[in-house]
């Protein structure tokens, strides 16, 4: 097991990352202020890990019951959050009960929002099933829940108590989803980590195969990058963003096609391919390492390339963008590979790219 | 004019208390991060005061729009919060776009939560025009929803960046309002202040008749001792729950009547008087001192006489209270006049004072 603390002001936090994890009461049994807590799954992972956690609770006297959401992001929203509330309410929840999200991203950022919003604020803790949860949404506090008009509209910045990443909750993780996780695992090697790049460049098909050494390698830099640049900047009012590399064309992607289609990561790789073009008109990024990073993210069996959408309803979808400060758009770019910066773009170069599509 | 700091980490800010400050521009400027504003009000308040508000944000070329809100209590839900999102989102409004509560507690709450969460976090003012909501809602950073099980379940500890008292805006209050406000005013005298309810006792009838100079010393004084107990425990982990004096018995009573027959002010008289009665059988509360209490609250033309609910329908509605801990109730008693604490209470002794109704 490998652990790193993210080192937020007034609550510091532990991530482990290792094998066997859910079974390991002694790294819950600290987090936890009451002898009860909730924990909430979908209808997916609940079936395969909920009966686990139990068990590791009940070794430490730990009451639980489960909340079991429908799976997928199109369940992302209010409605679903709102179940959440009322089940929280009906079994008289306090606001000492721990929320424990068992999932993937929108388990955990689902869970995270109820955490942050139920009685104005609960504690919770992350034990993330999807490679996306382990290496992104499950660190870094940012929780949210989408609304019709864009995704993670509404939302808070609140931190877990404690992420378990068990790399052994992957082996039942389908193959599309756990490339989907390699888009984001990829990204700190592009926006901040060349080395990472590289080893991901002689070691991806070990990481695919998900050995164990290969794949711990891979999630523990993951949450170290992401780790580093969430306690310089936690509410993103700067540097944050640069994680979000792929992201607002990946968003809009995801919205266009009311999250049905693509998976995030999925929509993230295509959007890494917009983004590393849109650089080379922008910062002179080297053509050559578009190729590069095409082709990892092809090794990684990710799609690369963006579905024509038209220009006009890309960045109609964009200006949406949590990003955008006084109406100007702005965007994740690569100055080379591992250092990205956020700048708006020329409006010409941005349709140029949109219009190759 | 009179000002207070509410010093809370990273985040200190202004209330200004005086007559005549909607139209102060200066006041207000350095607060906003962006030429633009949203003002959220109600269908009563915004006919009376939105123009001006919207005059002084021209006076320094802060483009703003509103969002009228239905008025009451019972609007206090979901359904429209997702109207505040939803235009929000409609109008394009960014992560730095202030929102600007205009209206009393409703209002500000509702507000403070859409800004807590629209893309997990963007600025707001508070400009209550109630008593109840300048000396007490507005400040301190706690918003909120009802839940239909609870009131005020759904929320986030969330700090404003200037709070602007204008007592001129209560001239419009009518008197009903006014008194319920009163409630809160003399709870800061009951749980710390001896001296500041003695002032009241003296000068209550003042007050009442709205005379400036007792009114600014009424919202001074409340504003600083909320700020004082904000200050040393901004998320409620302990001492700030003497606030809610009254409120457990209180939030029972409205939401045995759906919010709609007593205004929270008269709830929290009624529960005052249920939790000093409860005080003098758990800590040696002195009898006499209930009269003086009960005197005051009269004065000031709230009612003291509690609904009989019925005792189980009471304890039941009271489980609920975000002051449960491990499943017992807690309450906030009075040891004597300006000296509060957070207990539990003996079972038989609550359901004495309850069966007394």
């Amino acid at each position: 097991m490998r652990t790193l603390s993210v080192d937020i002001k007034d609550q510091p936090y532990p991530i482990h990352i290792g094998e066997g994890l859910l079974d390991n009461a002694a790294l819950i049994e600290p987090h936890l202020a009451q002898k009860r807590a909730v924990i909430v799954t979908n209808s997916t992972v609940g079936p395969l890990y909920s009966h686990r956690l139990q068990a590791t609770l009940s070794k430490i006297g730990v009451e639980s019951f489960e909340i079991v959401l429908p799976d997928g992001e199109i369940h992302k929203n209010w409605a679903t959050l709102s179940q959440i509330y009322d089940q929280l309410i009906e079994k008289r929840c306090e606001r000492k009960t721990t929320l424990i999200a068992l999932g993937g991203g929108v388990v955990g950022d689902m869970t995270g929002f109820a955490a942050a919003t139920y009685q104005r604020g609960a504690p919770y803790i992350q034990i993330p099933t999807t490679l996306l949860a382990q290496v992104d949404s499950a660190v870094g506090g940012k929780t949210a829940i989408n609304h019709p008009h864009g995704k993670n509209m509404i939302g808070a910045f609140y931190q877990p108590k404690l992420v378990l990443a068990d790399i052994g909750l992957l082996t039942t993780l389908p193959a599309r989803e756990f490339s989907a996780g390699m888009a984001e695992v990829i990204k700190y090697g592009l926006i901040r980590d060349l080395p990472f790049f590289e080893w991901l460049e002689t070691h991806i098909e070990k990481v695919i195969a998900r050995e164990a050494a290969a794949l711990i390698h891979a999630v523990y830099e993951s949450c170290r990058n992401k780790a580093d640049v969430v306690e310089e900047d936690e509410k993103e009012t700067g540097i944050r963003a640069i994680l979000n590399l792929g992201h607002t064309f990946g968003h809009a992607i995801e919205t266009a096609t009311n999250y049905s289609t693509w998976l995030h990561g999925e929509a993230v790789s295509m959007g890494t391919l917009l983004a590393v073009n849109l650089s080379t008109l922008e910062t002179g990024f080297n053509a050559s390492d578009v190729e590069r990073i095409e082709q990892l993210l092809v090794r990684a069996k990710l799609p690369v390339q963006a579905p024509a959408l038209g220009v006009g309803d890309y960045i109609a979808l964009m200006a949406n963008d949590k990003k955008v400060d006084a109406g100007a758009m702005r965007f994740v770019l690569l100055e080379r590979l591992g250092r990205a910066k956020v700048a708006p773009a020329n409006p010409r170069n941005l349709e140029q790219i949109l219009s190759m599509l």
